[in-house]
C-alpha cells in the first residue's frame, strides 16, 4: 500500500499500528521514530523489519506515508520539522484524541495542510508502551477520520484504517470533539475526580477506605490509571468542550442529590432504570459484552 | 453448623449463599422463602435439597439460622412477621448495604436485637437474579460485620461468612455507612449521572454518540446497569452520607475545571499521577487485577 511508511512515537497506539503494518504487510520498508530509549529492545523485537530513524531531517523525503501517535503536545515541535523535508505527496495521518486544536496547528503549518488527514481510533486502555500493544487493537472499531478537502488523500487513508480492521466515520473537527468531550473525556475526568475524592476522604478521615474499593471505586480506578500526558494533553486541548460536559454533569448532580434528599421515588426510579436501556443499546451495539462482571479476578 | 437454614430473598446474593451451604454443608436443612415465581425453576435447579416456604408463619419456629437476602425496603415487613414467631435461639444476619437504617430499624423490632448481627458482604455485579448466583462469590472478599453486643451470635455469624470463603473486618454501622457512601455508593450514583449527562446531550444535540462509548462511557455503562430497586433503596438509606459526599464530589470537580480553564499544568499532573498511585495500590490490595483492559471482548 506504502513504500516508506514512517511512525513517529511507538507507544501503545503506535506499536499496535507498527504491527499491523507488517503482520498485513501495508508498508515496503517501515520506519520507527521514537524517544524513548527503552522501548528500542520491545520494538526490535517485534519484527527484524524495523529501521529506527534518529533524527527528522532530510531522509525524510523518501517517506510516503506518516503515522504520527506521539502526545499532542508533542506535535508542533514535529510539524516544523518534518514541513521543511517531506515530499508533497507524502501523507500524514495522526490518532490524537481531539482535533480542533490540531486543525488550527495544521492552518499554521500551512503547507501540510493537504497531506494531513486526522484520524482517532476508539481505542485503547489505561496502560502504554510498545509492550501492551497489539495488532487486533483496532479491529471492529471505529475510527473517525476528519473531513479533508483532499479527497485522494482522505481515501487512501481510510483504506489504511479498513485494513487495520476498523469501522469508519468522517466527521468535522467541531463534531468530533464536541461528542467525544462526553463520551470519553468526561468519564476520565469523572474517574480522574472520583479517585481524588476517596484519597481526599482518606486522609480526612484517617480510615484506610481503599481496601473497600470492590464496591464500585475500582472499575474507576483502572480508567483513572490511564498515561497523564495524553490525558493533560487531551484535558487542555478540548477546554471548551469539558468545561461545558463538566456544568452538564454537575447540573444533573445537583438534581439527583434534590432527588435522594426528597426521597422522590418515581424520578430515581427513573433514571435508574433509564441507565439500564442505555446499557443494553451499548451492548447492541457492540461497545461492550453482555457477560457480567463479578470483578475480574473471579470464576 | 446450623439445623434448618432459611433464605428469604433468592436473588443473586441470596442464591450465591444458598450454594455455600449446600457445596459446604453448612445446614442439615435449608428452606427459601422467595417472591418471583419465575426464580422457583432456577433455584429447585440449584439443589434437590431446598426447601420452599410460602408463608412465614410458625412454622419459622424451627428454624435457627436467617439469612435476609431482599431489598432493603422489604425489611420492616419481614422483621414484624418474623418477630412473631422466631424462637430466641435463632440468629439473623443479612447483606444490605447500608446499616444505620436497619440498626434503627432493628430498635424498633427489639425482641430481635440479640438475633441480628448485620453482615455486607462486598461482592456482587450488574446482573440480577439466582441464575447468576455463584459458590464462589464471596471467595477472598470483605464481609462486613456490624458490630453486637452479643458476642456468641457474632462469633457464629463471623463463622459462616468465613466459612463461605470471605475475610471479615467489624465495624459499627455509622462508620460502614460513612466508607461505603465514597467507596460503592457514590462511584455507582456517578454512573448513573454519567449515562443520564450523555443520553441528555444526545436528545439535545440529535447526534447519535451512544454508538462511541467505547471511548470510556462504557465501563460506566456497566455498573449504572446495576438493580434498580437495591440501588433506589441504598440511595435512600444511606442519603445523609451520600449528599456529603457527592458535595466533596462536585467541590473537587469544581477545582478540576478551574484547573483545566486555567491551564494550571503541575495541578493536573499532580492530579492524574497521583490517581495511578492508587490504582496500584487497589492491585496491590487485591481489589482488582493488573491485567490491562482493552475492551472485555478482545484479544
Amino acid at each position: 500500500m506504502f513504500k516508506n511508511t514512517l511512525i513517529i512515537g511507538c507507544g501503545l497506539i503506535g506499536s499496535s499500528l507498527l504491527r499491523c503494518v507488517i503482520k498485513k504487510n501495508l508498508s515496503k520498508n517501515i520506519f520507527v521514530f521514537e524517544k524513548s530509549k527503552k522501548n528500542f529492545k520491545v520494538i526490535k523485537k517485534i519484527s527484524p523489519k524495523v529501521k529506527f530513524i534518529k533524527k527528522i531531517d532530510k531522509q525524510i523525503f523518501r517517506i510516503d506515508f506518516i503515522i504520527l501517535a506521539t502526545p499532542m503536545s508533542q506535535y508542533q515541535k514535529i510539524f516544523s520539522k518534518i514541513k521543511k523535508f517531506l515530499s508533497k505527496k507524502a501523507i500524514i495521518t495522526d490518532v490524537a484524541s481531539t482535533k480542533e486544536n490540531i486543525e488550527k496547528l495544521i492552518k499554521k503549518n500551512s503547507n501540510l495542510e493537504k497531506s494531513f488527514i486526522s484520524g482517532h481510533p476508539i481505542a485503547g486502555s489505561e496502560v502504554s508502551g510498545p509492550k501492551f500493544g497489539n495488532e487486533k487493537l483496532f479491529k471492529n472499531k471505529w475510527c473517525i477520520i476528519i473531513k479533508n478537502k483532499n479527497k485522494k488523500n482522505q481515501s487512501k487513508v481510510m483504506e489504511f484504517w479498513r485494513k487495520v480492521g476498523s469501522k469508519i466515520v468522517i466527521m468535522n473537527a467541531k463534531e468530533h470533539d464536541n461528542i467525544f468531550s462526553i463520551t470519553s473525556h468526561l468519564p476520565h475526568l469523572v474517574a480522574y475526580n472520583l479517585i481524588k475524592t476517596a484519597v481526599d476522604f482518606q486522609k480526612k478521615n484517617r480510615k484506610p477506605i481503599i481496601k473497600y474499593s470492590a464496591g464500585g471505586l475500582r472499575d474507576f480506578s483502572r480508567t483513572a490509571a490511564s498515561n497523564e500526558i495524553m490525558w493533560r494533553d487531551i484535558f487542555f486541548s478540548n477546554k471548551k468542550n469539558i468545561i461545558k460536559s463538566i456544568e452538564i454533569f454537575i447540573k444533573n448532580l445537583n438534581n439527583f442529590k434534590k432527588i435522594i434528599k426528597n426521597r422522590r421515588n418515581k424520578n430515581l426510579i427513573k433514571i435508574l432504570k433509564d441507565s439500564k436501556k442505555v446499557r443494553k443499546q451499548i451492548i447492541n451495539l457492540k461497545q461492550d459484552i453482555s457477560k457480567p462482571n463479578f470483578g475480574r479476578d473471579q470464576f
